[in-house]
Order: C-alpha cells, then sequence, then structure tokens
C-alpha cells in the first residue's frame, strides 16, 4: 500500500464537488441522459450566454464524445437520399465529405477564395446552389468551418451575416462547425458565433434553424483524448428536436468524464477564483505561442521559391500552396501520386516532417497545397523550418522548369512534362 | 490550496506506470490511433487468449465508446441498401432494429423459443433466411445476444456449435454480442465465446467471419458512464479490414479513459497481487448478489396469477411473461397503448417501479411482455417485490376475466374486451 498526496486550488475542489452535485448518483460510472447530464448542459448554456450575450438553454444541447459524432448525427437527419445535398467548404476537413458519403447523400462543394485570405463569397454559395438544384439536388444545410479547417482564416463579421441571410433566404440548415473558437491569432479579428449574428440581426429561435459544434479537442486546452463535445441545436421545431434526441438516445449517451470537460471548457476560472491567475497565464501562453509558431511558419513558407501561403488568423493550420514545377507534377504522375502528394511523401521521407496534401481537403483544380499544423512544440519550429526549407530548395534544384529554348528536347520527355 | 491523501495497492500503482507507458507521450488527452492504443489493444488480446485459450491478436481489436459504436460500424459497412438483410432475436435490445433502420438495411428477425427458456433453434433460423431470401433479401449477418438482452439465457455449447456451423453453411457473418460475458448466475451454464467455440471445432480465421463486441457497461465493473468498449473482428480478407479501419478513422478514436477500462476488465488482478483477494471478494461479491436478486424476482414473478418466468441464467434482466386478462387487453386498446406498455405504465403510476414493456424489444404475436432489471440493491429488492405483488393482485382483480355466463352485459361492453 503506497500514500500519494495531491494539492488542488480551493475552486477547483469547490468546482469538482459542484460537478458531483449535478450528475445523479454523484459518480461518472453510470450513463447519463441521452443529451448529457443536464445540471452540465445548464453550465455550458450559461458559458454560451456569457460568451454571445444571448439566451441560450441548456435543453438545446447535446453532449457528444468529440464533436464528430455530433456531425454524424445532423447528416443522419439530414440526408434521405443521394437526392439531399449538403453544401460544404473546399477545401474542407474531410469529415464532412465522408459523413456525407456514409450517409448517402450529395457533397455540393463551393469554393473558398485564396485570393482573398480564403474568403466566403455568397455569390459563389449562391452559384453552387443554383447548379446543384439544377441537377435535380436538394440542398439542406450549408456547413461552414470558422476559423477555417484546413485553412486558418477567421471570418469577418459582415461576412458572416451574409451567410445567415443567404440561409435564411434559401430556407438551408445552418451547420457551424465552431471548434476552434478560442484559437484567434491576429489583432482585428475575433470570433462570432453564428447564433450570436443570428440573434444580433433580429432572429430568434423561430427564424433559423442553426447548429453549433464545440469540442474539447481544439483551444488552448486540446484534450483530444477526452472525447469530449457538444452541440447547440436552435430553431427546429418540436417533432425535428424529438427525432434529433431519438437519434442521440441509440448510443445512450457520451462519455461522462468528456461531459465534464466540455461544461468545464465553457466556464473556465473566473476573477477573483484561486487558480484565475494561473489559469490566465498558461491559457495566454499557449495561444500566444500558438500565434508566434503560426507567424514564424507562415513567414518562412513565403520566403521560399514556389510557395505562397495565407496567413493563419485562427484555428491551428496553414494551408500553403505550392506552385510546382511542371517537371515536379510530370514525375508526380509517374510515380501515380497527386502532386501535393507526392510532394508531402519526398518531405517525409527526407526530412521525417509530416504535412497532409492538399488534394486530401479538395483544392481548386489545378493547385496544389498542404496542411501543416502549428502545433510543434515552440522550441522546434527554428530546427522544422531550417529542415524543411532544405528539403525545398532541393526539391525546386531537383523539378526547377527550365524555358523551352534551353531544355533539352530528351530531359523533357522523360520527365512527362512541359 | 488544499492536500488530499489517496492510498493505493502496489500492483494498482503498477498498473498506472505500465498503461501510460504504453501511450505514446504518457497522457490521455492526445488522439490515440483510430483502432485504439496498440499497447491496450495488445493486452485485450492477451486477456481474450487467456479467457478462450485460442490465440488473439490486437491488430484484430477496435476500441470504441461503448459496444454501440462498434455495432453502427459493423452495419454501416454490411447494409448497401434494403435489400440487404440483417438476422436479430426476437425480443431483440433495440439498438440492432435502430442501428439496421438508421443505416437502410433490413431487419430478419428470428424467434427465440419460451418454451424451452429462450431457445435458438437453428431450424428457426434457417426457416427466416429461406424466407428472407425468397423475398430478395441477402442475408448477411446473424445477431446473437449471448447471455441474452432481454431475455436472459445463455447459449449451451452444442447449440453455439451449431449456430457457427450454420453461419458457416449460409455463408453469414456472425455478430456475436457478448457484453455479459462476466453476467452468468446458473452452476449449470458457463460463457463461450463464439471465436472459442469456432476455434474448437476447427475453424480458422479463413473460414469464418465473425465479430465480438464488449463492453465496460455490464458485467461486475458496469461502468457504463465511461463509455468503453471493444470488437474483435477475425475471418474478413485484407481488403474488408481496410474498408473496417477506414469507417473507424471517421471519428479519430474512441475517448482514452475508456480504452484503459477496456484493457483493464480483461485483464482483472491475478494472484499474488497485492489487491487480488479485495478484487476477488468484491467481484464475487457483486455477481452472487445478482444472482440473488434474479432468483427472487424469478421466484416472485412466478408465485403470481397470470405471469410466468423463464430463469435468468444470465445478462440483467427477467422478460416475464404477462397472461393479461381479455378485459385488460381491451382497457389497453382503448387507452390507444399496447397491452403490456398499458400495463407498465398503470405499475409506475401504482408503484413508481419502472419496467420496459415487451412490446419495445419485440416478441411473438399475441404475448406479452416487461423487461425488469436485477439492478436494484439488493436489501431493496424484498419491498420492490411486496409493492410489485400488491399492484399485480389489484390488477388483476380489476380486469380478470369472467366467464360469459356470468358476466353482466353492460361490463363487458364498457371493457371495451372479450
Amino acid at each position: 500500500m503506497l500514500i500519494y498526496m495531491f494539492s488542488y486550488s480551493s475552486d477547483a475542489i469547490e468546482r469538482a464537488w459542484q460537478i458531483l452535485e449535478k450528475i445523479p448518483g454523484r459518480a461518472t460510472g453510470a450513463y447519463s441522459h441521452s443529451q448529457g447530464v443536464k445540471g452540465l448542459r445548464d453550465e455550458i448554456a450559461a458559458g454560451i450566454a456569457a460568451r454571445d450575450g444571448f439566451h441560450a438553454s441548456g435543453d438545446n444541447i447535446f453532449l457528444t464524445d468529440g464533436a464528430s459524432p455530433a456531425v454524424h448525427m445532423m447528416m443522419q437527419l439530414l440526408i434521405r437520399s443521394e437526392k439531399d445535398g449538403i453544401l460544404c467548404p473546399l477545401p474542407q476537413y474531410p469529415l464532412y465529405s465522408a459523413s456525407i458519403a456514409l450517409h448517402g447523400g450529395s457533397f455540393v462543394p463551393y469554393f473558398l477564395d485564396e485570393e482573398t485570405g480564403w474568403g466566403l463569397e455568397v455569390d459563389e454559395l449562391k452559384k453552387q446552389v443554383d447548379e446543384a438544384r439544377s441537377k435535380g439536388i436538394t440542398v439542406r444545410a450549408l456547413v461552414v468551418i470558422n476559423p477555417g479547417n484546413p485553412t486558418g482564416q477567421v471570418l469577418a463579421e459582415e461576412n458572416q451575416k451574409k451567410i445567415v441571410e443567404f440561409c435564411k433566404n434559401e430556407g438551408l440548415v445552418l451547420l457551424a462547425d465552431e471548434v476552434y473558437q478560442e484559437n484567434i491569432y491576429v489583432e482585428d479579428k475575433q470570433f462570432h458565433s453564428f447564433k450570436k449574428i443570428a440573434r444580433s440581426m433580429g432572429y430568434t429561435d423561430d427564424d433559423l434553424p442553426l447548429v453549433s459544434f464545440q469540442s474539447v479537442s481544439k483551444g488552448y486546452y486540446g484534450e483530444c483524448g477526452k472525447r469530449g463535445g457538444y452541440m447547440e441545436v436552435t430553431g427546429f421545431n418540436a417533432d425535428v428536436r424529438e427525432q434529433i434526441y431519438k437519434v442521440a438516445s441509440v448510443n445512450l449517451c457520451s462519455n461522462i468524464s468528456g461531459q465534464i470537460l466540455s461544461s468545464l471548457i465553457m466556464n473556465p476560472p473566473k476573477v477573483g477564483d484561486e487558480s484565475y491567475e494561473s489559469f490566465m497565464v498558461e491559457r495566454d501562453g499557449i495561444i500566444s505561442s500558438l500565434a508566434r509558431r503560426a507567424k514564424a511558419l507562415e513567414e518562412a513558407f513565403n520566403s521560399l521559391e514556389g510557395i505562397t501561403c495565407n496567413k493563419a488568423e485562427g484555428a491551428m493550420y496553414l494551408f500553403p500552396r505550392l506552385h510546382l514545377p511542371q517537371k515536379a507534377i510530370g514525375a508526380a504522375q509517374a510515380a501515380g501520386a497527386a502532386p501535393d502528394a507526392y510532394y508531402a511523401l519526398r518531405l517525409l521521407q527526407a526530412t521525417g516532417i509530416v504535412v497532409v496534401p492538399g488534394s486530401g481537403f479538395g483544392q481548386a483544380p489545378g493547385t496544389y497545397h498542404f496542411r501543416c499544423t502549428i502545433l510543434p512544440q515552440e522550441d522546434k519550429i527554428p530546427a522544422i523550418i531550417s529542415r524543411f526549407k532544405e528539403f525545398h530548395e532541393k526539391f525546386m534544384d531537383e523539378f526547377r522548369d527550365v524555358s523551352r529554348d534551353e531544355a533539352p528536347t530528351g530531359a523533357t520527355i522523360e520527365s512527362g512534362g512541359d
């Protein structure tokens, strides 16, 4: 028998007691209500109300094992057949394409505009909806990821208003992936939930069906192994709400530890709490370090021949564009790989650095990208950058296009390129 | 700042260190491999091998948030359209009917035989498969719940062999719901996994596709709020295995605490461990208390007019049959409820006791049942039984059929019955 000693701040202990009081049986080992423990949902609703300045209700919260099951649940409910379409950004986090495919619906892409910092243009949405409708697709919902994954942009408030208006006019459910709401790295941008935007425009629960997804896997906490998350569901009538609850109840409930964590991230320590100062120091330390890492990587990418990279305003990613030489594209084709996948594999083999090819997220035809997280430890970033630069320069030297005048015919044919 | 002291047995501490060593980063906050932490899967495989006496591999284990997501995953993979059918017992735990409906397949029922203690007859399986095939349904898999939910029976070894043979002959995937494997309450029955049965018959990984589901929510542990579970997947070729992994990876991974618990239930303390004795006392205490509760409830039900109840050999339930008077059936019809739902509602209103109507699980036409758990605390069982008896006797007095000769015509009409 061994005895261990632990010390806790007084607010942590008080909070633990408060949480236990909220859970029937005061233990985490039993199933909860299929939407999650009511007291924890109420706490999340209070956190949302404090964030947005608009009312939120625990009855509208569905706690889930991370955000992914919540997304699946909504896809399950929205998609009746391949004639039902869901508007999703390209590039997009592939959970959406996978979920739509698994539920037998149609993926209706809209392109984010790289030129304007991965802007989301309502004209583009309208064009894609009309095109889908002309093919007999019933477009049922719009997915917006804000801050963006893999693109890292943060939507401007004005842009969000136009998107809300668009959904209202077109009769679409707005599925707002807001899991990166704490991850903002630029002074001139701020996170606004779509619910806050809609309410500030005067739209009530009766006007607009809106689902917001949140997760304990991102932010400054990043507890992704705990599988906690929730969706806030507003603007559906009672019949539909009942069906959402029915689907939620098939899997009984999400894990209770994840439920507790979800309530904690929406109600962090407050002024006056013993742990408040150390919490704020740690939180700000993490966010500002992520911001520095994003900046350092962005500058490094932009300093290189053949790479352009938009600012990471938020989320955890950069999505630089690779302007690959024709010769490299030819080599990729000869290897049977997408050009950016070929580049990523070569990078991995040469340096051990893992990036995800843009072709995995979807991208404008003829463009190539990769997604790079900003998560490596800050003190390792300079070494990563220098290894990356060395690889990239060699890669460009190997494949740099020579002008047609200079190119020896044999070499051109061999490369399968220009 | 407050200091708390905790004491742990030396094997618990050692195990905690071993577990941390198995997890990359030695923390539970990061995503794991989409099948679950490799070291934990290996430990589960070792536990399965020790249980069955046949080889098991961590590569075949998929850790999930409870058993339900694993069932959904297999249904997702097996069902292509409404022309694909899944054989399921009736009565059945409604996860199966719900999952088949959600994935757009056909539920192909086979009836368990109440007369022979909820026996699973291969003749019945054959009859239902043939009938489904004659309607153009491709029957793809057989679900067996052993020990049974809601029926509480434990299959005999000989019976299991016939079921394995049947699946082999008919080319069916055997989906073995074995979540109640630790819950056996009779001396003459024992749990045998279907994999052990198949291997003991000489069938190898090449002969029979077989999936076994296990959960931390049942057994003597019952940690259902932790959402831990796994499936062991054997007998599929590499292409199919890749698709299973692909579907598993859509949701990234299951919660790490649940993964750890899953590894613990398959590897409880061993002889020589400091906690072994107290563990065994607690485990045996829980199982033998559940056995006594099952026996007490079974005897109470069988002592009552109009109720017959099979033995609870395993699982956590009794599924007594209600032989309801015609007058009660008429009253239920008048109230717009299934007769057993009407009975359950009246019971709830009169006593606060909750049972689940048999109509929620499916049952032979014209029969009525309810499912009753054996989970109330043992010292509360006598009071529950006495409240139940009092209600039931009054209910029978209220509705007891009188012979046609004695019945005043008015009353017969009023009741809407016989």
